[in-house]
Formats: structure tokens, C-alpha cells, sequence
């Protein structure tokens, strides 16, 4: 099979075109080609069983998309996006890439015609969520976002639905948690301490903690949103039904929790290198978001997340770390 | 204050300048100019106090917003819209006029700049709502439309929450229950019999009941309709906070309830008029429809509508038979 990974060379699909490589199939069908389509190059992983194809364009640009979908993947993996921080302070941007994006692409699927039908994975976030909610946001509760980002992806929502519904593709969103711990270096995203209080001081280095350890919030790894996306290219979508897209599950934790787990995992030594350095800015922002939900319709659909911390830092520990780290 | 009615010749649309004409005045202002925009030539009504302009144009046409925002109306009320049926029916003219149409006037609106907000009052629908629902839909149930149309509206509701929460104008949505009784000849929407059953025994005429008399909706009258209109370009939108649309009341009552409230206000001879002709296709889309709704927020924000299908049918009555009908 041909697999499509738009924004091919972000975090999300670095790691699952190396899932791919590893496993060299999906869902019982060889791989024969990844094509991974970013803005910038995206690198093969060290050993491929397939062809790999990294394209550079820009997928919001009309045409490209029809230049992309022209080979008829049998999948395709929409994670192109420009993120929360960067799509609220360049509104043209975000609704550019994080809109009209989505649709060029959902609409260059739908003129293929000629009983083409994808499977088409498209990545939503919690984001599509604003305050005030419950504080476990059930399955059916409403979609008010409070940043643009928010409002582009719970509009790719209903698009995925209703291009669905037509039968024009076989579409199904997935709602990420904030993926914990980030690999890489510290970002500039408002929610970037959540991975760096854990990734730098199992690195050896310092990190801030800008909130209290009170803030609560809803986590998965890397590895799990690897995991949902092969679920999600991979499930019976029979069952889903008109409602295409689906919160995953996550793990819910205070900081406080996040700092405990990671004193179990590492040492008081790691743990010391958390100074909390109170930022009002971040603390604001980070009062508007989920803390914690109840998932109940990704679980019966099979998809499957971490149950503690812990498990979230030893993932990061083997996936990223070989196993160890500076005590 | 000058008024823009985007699809202006309509039935809602139409109803809201013939009150404008008779108040002179919206919210305290005198009402000085009212431009009528639609695809057909909207009619000036009887007497109108204030200068009448009436403008053929397709708003989804792109520049043409911005030709009809360059005079800086005060209050916008974009009720231009091709209904559910025929965006069904034309995938590509739903998505041109009710989203692409919706956003350019937004994006019009918003590239004005220098300071000018002005009040813009989108009319959504309960058509965002796609079953199964709860019996009484709450105003946090989530919007998984079944419709493009309703897919459209939805999206509406999205981008108008996030231009008002970006300062670029001040938006308010309201989801309009069924309009009934629906003034005019008999038109080929599925919602038509509601509306039909009514107004036709009431002129002498026979009308067909395609449904079970056990069907449950949620309605309010045209004169109810304009009044949302009215109260959402003047309300204080300081305590809508960031959700701007509403579900409007309404009043949800079954077919039967309807029928009795006919022979209630109009006697035996009127409802021996309807012919029950079961149409089974009819039937299985009505019974995707919202049945009942707790619209909260919109009564609190002082959103009113009928208490009874009685006072329904004598509003039509009232406002368009003069206040007689066919024994
Ligand atoms: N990581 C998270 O915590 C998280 C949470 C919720 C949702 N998501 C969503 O999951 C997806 C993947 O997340 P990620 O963490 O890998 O993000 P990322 O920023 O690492 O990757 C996104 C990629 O999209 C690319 N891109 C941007 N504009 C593009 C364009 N016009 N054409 C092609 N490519 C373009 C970027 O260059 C980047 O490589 C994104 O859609 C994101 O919004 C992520
Ligand atoms: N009547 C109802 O029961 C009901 C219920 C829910 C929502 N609504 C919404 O309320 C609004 C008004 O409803 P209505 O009953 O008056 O509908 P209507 O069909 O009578 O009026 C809509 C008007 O929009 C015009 N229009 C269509 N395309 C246009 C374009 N490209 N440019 C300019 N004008 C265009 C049409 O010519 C028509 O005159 C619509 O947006 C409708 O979707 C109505």
C-alpha cells in the first residue's frame, strides 16, 4: 500500500513513518511506498522496506494537493498544521495552512471520483474545547474553541464528517491530548513545560516550571499517538458511524503528579532540576484548558493510551533515551 | 443607522425590513437606510421612513462583499442561505454560498479595519444538530450536522465566534427553530408540511400530511423569527461571552397537537382539509430531526418566543390573512 503522511516531517509523523519502517506493514498490507509531503524535508528512517518520497511544497497552495492525491494513495495522513501560538498571531496563516488546507486537500480527494475512497486520518486536538467545561468533558459535549487554531481544526471536524458522510472518502479525526514528553528541544508553545520539566532533567539540564503544580491536564506519549493513528488508518469504520471524530484517550495528572512520577522513575537528583519560576502570562493561558475527559467512545472503539505517568516517562526513557539517563 | 440584509428578498428577511418599516427604529436608532441584498430583486415595503435599497448581487461571488461592506452598514444581518435540500442536492453551491459566501462577508468585514465592529447577526439552524439527541437538546450537546447545509451552518457558528472573539466585528448567531406557519404557496422542503397542513385549510385548500401525526418538532412564528432578529442586533452581547450563537426558543409540539390546535382556533371544517397520505420517504427523514429543545441561554438573554401551536396559528392569522380565513 501507498501512504500519503502530510506534515511528514513534524514530530508526530517522524514517528510514525519510523513505526512504519519498523513494522513494514499496516494493518496486514506491505507497504510499498511512504510519500512524507512537508514544508521542509523530512528524512528517511535509517533502514526503509519501502520506497520513501519526501516532497517539499506547501499544501495550502491550490493545485498541490491535486499534484499529491494524483498517485491515489490508499492512505492519508493529514498532520499538516501550523500550531496554537503561531495561527493566533498570524490570523491569514492559520486559516491559510490550518483551513483552506484541509478543505484543498479534502476537495482534491472528492474530484479523483471514479470510486476512489481513502482512508483519510485527520489529527483535531482538545483545543476544539473551551472553558468553562466539566471537569471530565464527556463525548458529546459542544465545540467552542478559544483560539483559531481551535476553531480551524473543529472545522476540519465537520468537513472530515460531511466529505464522509458523501462517501467521498473514508475519514476519521482524531483528537490528540497534548503529547508528553515532546522529543527535542524546548518550543515556544504555551503548553511546552508540561515535556521539558521531564525531557531536560532526565537530559541533565534545568527546566522551568512557569505554573503551579496544581494544573491539571490530560497527556499521552508519542508512542500512544503512533498508536492511534495505526488504529485510526487501520479500524473498521463501520462502527464509527456519522460521528467521525474522536477524543482519544489520555492520562490525567496535576504537575504535582508529574513531578512524583518522575522522582519514582529517576531520583530526587532528576526531580532537583525543576525550578519554579511562577510566569502569570503561561498560568492564564493554561487555566483555559481541558484537564481531563472521559473518552468513553475511542475506548470501545479500541484505541488505547498510557494509565499513569510513569509509563509516559519510561516510554520517553526507551523510545528517546536508550534506556538510561544523567542521574 | 443603515442596515445590510443579506438575502433580503427571503421570507425571514423580508418579514424583518416590513417591521423595520413600521418601527422607523431598531434598538432606540432611527433606522435611515436599509439595504435589501439578494440574488432577486427584494420589494420595498408599503411605506417605508427610511431610504430603501435594493441590490442584485451573489454575495458568494468573491469582491462582492466587500462592494456592500465599503459603505460601513451599522448592523449586518446575513440571512443569505440556499437551504438544506438543494445544498444537498448541489454539494458545490452549498459550499460556495453558505461557507464560502459566510466567510468572504466576514473577511470583508474584517479587512475594513480602523476601528469598525459593527453588530453581525447570522441566522444558523437546528441543523447542526444530527441524531441521536437527547428528547430536550441542551445548549452544551455537541453539533454533528447530517446535512451539508447543517455541516455549513455549523461552520458559520465556528467563524463567527472567532471574529467576535478577535475584535473584528460583534457576532451574534441564532439557530432558528422551523419557521411556522410559513407564509406563501407550498414549497418542495421536507419541512414544508408542517407549515402546509396549516396555511392551506386555512385558504380553503387541501394539503397532504406525509407523516405519522405522532412526529414531534420544535417551532416559532415568522412574526417570533424577526423578533430573535430584532433582539439579537440590540442586545448587550457583553453577556453572551465567547459562545455567540444561540439556540432560539421555540415551541415543540407533535403534528396531532398541531392539528388540535388547528380545529381549536379554526374548527373541524379547516382540519377536514388535511388528507393523511403517508409518504415513508418523508417519515425517515423527519425522524432525524430535533424533536425538543432547553435553549437556557437564549431565554436568560431574553430570547422569546410562542407558548402555544394555538397562538402560532393566529399569528399567521393576524399577519397575513388579516384576520380571517376560509370556514
Ligand atoms: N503534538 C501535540 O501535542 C498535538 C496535540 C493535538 C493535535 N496535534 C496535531 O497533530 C498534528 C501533528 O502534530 P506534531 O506535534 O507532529 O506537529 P509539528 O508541528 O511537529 O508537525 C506539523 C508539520 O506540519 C508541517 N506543515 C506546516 N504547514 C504546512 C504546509 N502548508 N504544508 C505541508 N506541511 C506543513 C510543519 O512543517 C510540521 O513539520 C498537527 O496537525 C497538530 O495540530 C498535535
Ligand atoms: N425558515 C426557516 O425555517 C429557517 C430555519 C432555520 C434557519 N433558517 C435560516 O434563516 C435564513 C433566512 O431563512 P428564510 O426562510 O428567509 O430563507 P429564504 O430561502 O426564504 O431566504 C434566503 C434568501 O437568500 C437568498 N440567497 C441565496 N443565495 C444568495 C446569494 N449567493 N447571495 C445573496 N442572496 C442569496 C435567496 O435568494 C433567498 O431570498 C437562512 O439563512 C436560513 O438558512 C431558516
Amino acid at each position: 500500500m501507498h501512504i500519503l503522511v502530510l506534515g511528514g516531517a513534524g514530530m508526530v509523523g517522524r514517528k510514525f513513518i519510523e513505526r512504519l519502517a519498523r513494522d513494514g506493514e499496516l494493518g496486514g498490507k506491505t507497504v510499498s511506498k511512504v510519500t512524507a509531503q512537508d514544508v521542509v524535508a523530512a528524512h528517511a528512517p535509517a533502514a526503509t522496506p519501502f520506497i520513501f518520497d519526501a516532497v517539499v511544497s506547501d499544501m495550502s497552495i491550490e493545485g498541490e494537493a491535486e499534484v499529491l492525491i494524483a498517485s491515489r494513495p490508499d492512505l492519508i495522513v493529514h498532520l499538516a498544521a501550523i500550531v496554537s501560538g503561531e495561527a493566533e498571531a498570524d490570523f491569514d496563516k492559520g486559516y491559510r495552512i490550518n483551513l483552506d488546507g484541509t478543505r484543498h486537500l479534502f476537495e482534491a480527494i472528492r474530484k479523483v471520483g471514479g470510486g476512489y475512497k481513502p482512508r483519510v486520518v485527520f489529527t483535531s486536538s482538545i483545543a476544539v474545547f473551551g472553558a468553562p467545561f466539566h471537569d471530565k468533558i464527556e463525548d458529546e459535549f459542544f465545540t467552542t474553541p478559544l483560539t483559531s487554531y481551535g476553531t480551524q481544526k473543529a472545522i476540519g471536524e465537520l468537513l472530515l464528517a460531511d466529505y464522509s458522510r458523501r462517501g467521498f472518502f473514508d475519514g476519521v479525526g482524531i483528537r490528540l491530548p497534548t503529547v508528553c514528553v515532546r522529543p527535542g528541544t524546548p518550543n515556544k508553545a504555551a503548553s511546552g513545560f508540561f515535556s521539558n520539566i521531564i525531557r531536560e532533567p532526565l537530559n541533565g539540564i534545568d527546566a522551568v516550571l512557569p505554573v503551579s503544580d496544581q494544573v491539571r491536564h490530560w497527556h499521552a506519549s508519542p508512542r500512544s499517538a503512533v498508536g492511534f493513528l495505526v488504529h485510526a488508518a487501520t479500524m473498521d469504520t463501520g462502527a464509527i458511524g456519522p460521528r467521525r471524530t474522536l477524543t482519544m484517550p489520555g492520562y490525567s495528572c496535576t504537575v504535582a503528579e508529574q513531578i512524583e512520577a518522575l522522582r519514582k522513575v529517576a531520583g530526587e537528583g532528576v526531580v532537583a532540576r525543576i525550578k519554579r519560576v511562577p510566569d502569570p502570562v503561561i498560568d492564564g493561558i493554561v487555566a483555559g484548558w481541558p484537564r481531563n475527559f472521559n473518552p468513553q467512545r475511542a475506548l470501545q472503539l479500541g484505541f488505547k493510551a498510557e494509565s499513569s505517568f510513569e509509563e509516559i516517562i519510561r516510554v520517553h526513557i526507551e523510545d528517546e533515551l536508550h534506556g538510561t539517563f544523567v542521574k
